[in-house]
């Protein structure tokens, strides 16, 4: 019975993977293994990186938005990756528990630090993404979401004109776009509502953090297929002139007279302005 | 084969946890399962939260700081945890994949958003609290990291006096002590090193934060055991008047004019000071 277990799930992961699994998994080094039950039947861990397939951004993009509504931004984008791997590939995916996200909501818990798009697509990119891939995949996310104008125009048509689930969502409006400059729930709400008006509790307020998280986790796999068929990180974010400049005095470094007494990667001027000045 | 394997399961967790499981765990509705393999040898998810046994706090704040010299803060705080549950409980624990928390080092791969150790320790909280505990027990841990002054005396003494393996951390001084009124790394990091007078680069900063990780970790498992033995959680965070002066007005709520155009439980005076004045 044990051995039908473990044949069955070299064949499954063959068939969705596309690689011949088993002694060759072993011998060529492949990252991911086949079996959570060893020999004497106790159970052992996946390895870590966890196997991927080719996930589509557009997909990932409804689920995101439709998993804001079932658990809020973190356990939107983290379930959309999840869920939809446990689909494809089975395996650790399978018995994975995804309400371990659901803190990060609001910046964890509503305290608005990281934005919890951002800490659950990370946490999946990591699982997934592995130790060589993850510091990169994540920076670049980060980095990205500074700058980009959420919510995105896919995610406001989909909401407004081809809304495939619109009896869960709050809003089918064409919501104003806006850039967060910062990685941080408090800022990138804040934007948002100066630039649309409308107040943090609204409901269109909470519609708009649906469709990013369906960004944020659009832009997760975008990366990851990337990275996983490639093996290559996509770096088109650069910080802005401003925090590079602020960034050859202030860095993590060793000589606090020099102003090495501080660290980070987020725009320095929305909060500090110009201290010099 | 398979039922032996379920009835040694059985056994294993009712002497881990001195409950009488099987057809009782049924009955009284408890809120774990013991069983992670079905009737049909399919493998089923551990229901959320998962089992937990009460942890030493001062055993979790070793296991902590060095915890963050195997995987940084966010690693460090949440393996202390949850391989203590691994090694006690064992269960859905023996597979998890910890390194799905690396990604939280430093407010989420250097970026200085939310402090690690924080994000790791909720993560932990999350999956054993559940739904009626978690957003409550985070909470008061973003509070209390607040206002607390790391590194805690109890952590300057093992590292100082009792190191129990010293050879693995970077300073046997006993480290200025700092309050970071904030729950982001960035602010947590600047306000010590400002107060000690090491720069952020300094093996002692990183000593600060790996004692930093151990605390984090044990008020973390303080507050599990008091919600786990009694249904309750300690509330000793108040937010300080400022801020709560501050928030009369700016909440999340309905109505923009009224200035409910931002969300958050931050201090608002580090950043934006008296913007009335």
């Amino acid at each position: 019975m044990e051995k039908e277990n473990k044949l069955s799930r070299r064949r499954f992961l063959a068939q969705a993977g596309g690689v011949a699994v088993g002694a060759l998994a072993i011998s060529s080094g492949l990252s991911f293994i086949t079996e959570d039950v060893s020999a004497n039947g106790e159970e052992v861990q996946a390895e870590w990186p966890w196997p991927y397939e080719q996930l589509d951004p557009e997909e990932i993009r409804k689920l995101g938005h439709l998993g804001y509504y079932q658990g809020a931004c973190c356990y939107g984008a983290f379930t959309a990756i999840m869920n939809s791997l446990k689909e494809k590939v089975g395996g650790p995916y399978k018995t994975f528990p995804v309400d371990i996200m659901r803190y990060g909501e609001g910046g964890i818990v509503g305290w608005t630090t990281a934005c919890g798009a951002l800490n659950g697509a990370a946490a999946a990119i990591t699982l997934i993404a592995g130790e060589d891939g993850y510091k990169g995949i994540v920076n670049q996310l980060m980095g990205w979401y500074t700058q980009f104008p959420f919510p995105s125009d896919q995610s406001n048509e989909y909401a407004s004109k081809h809304a495939f689930l619109v009896d869960k969502y709050k809003s089918d409006e064409v919501l104003v776009q806006s850039v967060a400059d910062s990685p941080l729930c408090h800022v990138s709400v804040t934007r948002w509502c100066e630039e649309s008006g409308y107040a943090s509790g609204a409901s269109e307020r909470s519609e708009r953090c649906a469709r990013l998280t369906g960004d944020v986790a659009a832009k997760a796999v975008e990366l990851l297929n990337e990275y996983k068929s490639t093996g290559k990180i996509i770096t088109a974010f650069t910080p802005n002139e401003t925090t590079e400049s602020c960034r050859t005095c202030h860095f993590k470094g060793d000589n606090y007279d020099a102003g090495q007494f501080t660290r980070g990667k987020m725009d320095c001027e929305p909060c500090h302005g110009d201290p010099h000045s």
